[in-house]
């Protein structure tokens, strides 16, 4: 195992002292229980939104933690849901009077720990509201989740909903446009190569030299079939085929349209699957208005990708323009 | 080799598509001879900053191009150097009367082709200024360099020259800025593995198992030395106390610490090397009061990291600190 870390069980440990040490500016990283939280909260008047899941998808969730994104974020162990007192302190921390909101993806741990933080929250008087993000439209049920897991859509979630409550929008609202972003999104991901979890130390699966998985998992849970690699011509047309005929997006629709790096993919290889998945939207007379280009939901060191699409309307493309300032997005500020 | 790529031979060609299809509201992608360029240039009374080289190193330089960097970047073939042509044509794009920089790493292809460009184009009545940067303590001459080699610096020199020019300093005010990033910056990388050139299809070098190479160049070019993988804490200290004692940078001093990863390397991990360097800055009380944690010169997908120090002053900071609107960088605005 060939790692830039010290001892496994120390990971998310140093890299939350690295993060803390980086972005004092933007962020306070709290230790037991562990999150990660905007300076400047809670903040009058404005939805406080959190979410969480296993480390090993950097940036994602601690990277958007800033104005117009996230206001904290949970980090488990590696690939290990967090627990509901990390939930609950943060969701404690960022209330503000207007209520917090869960940006939760749909894996089993983290739906019943967020759903128990939430209950304890509502216990003390934070009004709460939960949104599941599944938008893989790889496999029906999965290794960690029954229906659909929750992937890209969740970046784009965070980013929309957070310009959302930065304008005030009530709690009600927020969470419909949270919704509004997982019904309209779809994704769909492969890998190249199996990561490693630190304390496993070895590959999660293996994949033969001339070998590729197509509708893999940000875990490295099984996707739809695993097949002899092929150019990225036609990777493009197997992950945008069944992306845009699930929606289905329509001929005129304005979709932004997201290549996400899996942690080992270099910028390079991207920007060639960009090139085709632009021209397959194009092909198929979506208007491919908005984009998203680099890795920030990630599975560690897998070599691999994902691509998301998201329909756009006037209100999501205005959040998603909207300024942002976190440690992986910022623009605008 | 498992690359998201088609022919190896066209992946330059689709990833500039790929460019120009994602970012054609900041930039134009020019073929035959390729460059990309801003949009809006020439800028009345602004220098134009011109760098490039071989390709492999993404997001550097193509996507430093934008408002507050680079007017234009010359991608090569991979780790090739970028033809006099491409940098010529790229030169008289850019070029509003107030003279023309060019960044230049310290590799004899750059240097060459980059000085053939700046005659030809003085023939033609333009003022040119280069720039070599030449950060790397690991080697004092290496496979593709006489002297050390460009690493780091050139990305911390680019952003600071290009708010430089924004502010509408003179050419040689720029070229001078530009000498001082490279005079107060240090370097060194390393690498877990190797990466492999697409149209070599094979590994450039090998690294048994357990091993690492300290001193790596961004082509895979020998470091230092090659020893049994250490712990992430003991590379921290392999890495930077070369480059604490070369410049060497005194109590007190404020640095920008930029930590970079080598392409196939995920965040979590260059949080955990961050977190050791920043430590080892600060008791060697070095203020550590800017920073910059990512892949930004890469080795197409090679695993390792490189740190550059930068000593601060109030000139560079302000720069540093300007606003900036590329692909890959992009804040203030």
């Amino acid at each position: 195992m060939k790692k830039l870390i010290n001892e496994p069980e120390h990971v998310v440990y140093e890299e939350l002292h690295g993060i803390a040490a980086a972005h004092h500016d933007l962020v306070e990283v709290c230790f037991d229980p562990n999150y990660i939280v905007r300076r400047d909260v809670p903040l009058k008047g404005k939805v406080g939104i959190v979410s969480g899941g296993g480390s090993g998808h950097e940036p994602m969730h601690g990277g958007f933690v800033g104005y117009g994104m996230l206001d904290a974020a949970c980090p488990g162990a590696v690939f290990t849901s967090p627990t509901p007192d990390q939930m609950l302190e943060a969701t404690k921390r960022v209330n503000a009077g207007a209520g917090v909101l869960h940006i939760v993806k749909n894996y089993t741990g983290d739906i019943m720990n967020f759903e128990m933080a939430a209950d304890l929250a509502r216990d003390q008087g934070i009004e709460v509201e939960s949104v599941v993000i599944n938008d893989d439209v790889a496999v029906e049920d999965s290794l960690y989740t029954a229906g659909r897991r929750g992937v890209g859509a969740t970046v784009l979630a965070e980013k929309i909903c957070g310009a959302a409550a930065e304008a005030r929008r009530s709690l009600k609202d927020v969470a419909d446009i949270c919704r509004k972003v997982n019904d309209r999104s779809r994704s769909m991901g492969m890998a190249l190569t199996s990561c490693i979890v630190p304390h496993a130390g070895k590959p999660t699966f293996s994949l033969a030299e001339d070998e590729m998985e197509i509708g893999i998992g940000i875990h490295g849970e099984p996707g739809r079939t695993r097949m002899k690699l092929k150019p990225a011509d036609e990777i493009g047309v197997l992950l945008m085929t069944p992306i845009i005929s699930d929606l289905p997006y329509k001929n005129g629709d304005e979709v932004l349209l997201f290549v996400n790096g899996m942690g080992g993919t270099p910028l390079m290889e991207l920007y060639v699957i960009y090139n085709r998945a632009y021209e397959i939207a194009t092909r198929n007379e979506l208007k491919v208005s908005r984009n998203l280009i680099g890795s920030y939901i990630t599975s560690l060191e897998m070599a691999g990708c994902s691509i998301t699409l998201l329909k756009l309307d006037d209100e999501l493309t205005r959040f998603w323009d909207a300024p942002v300032r976190t440690a992986a997005l910022r623009w605008g500020m």
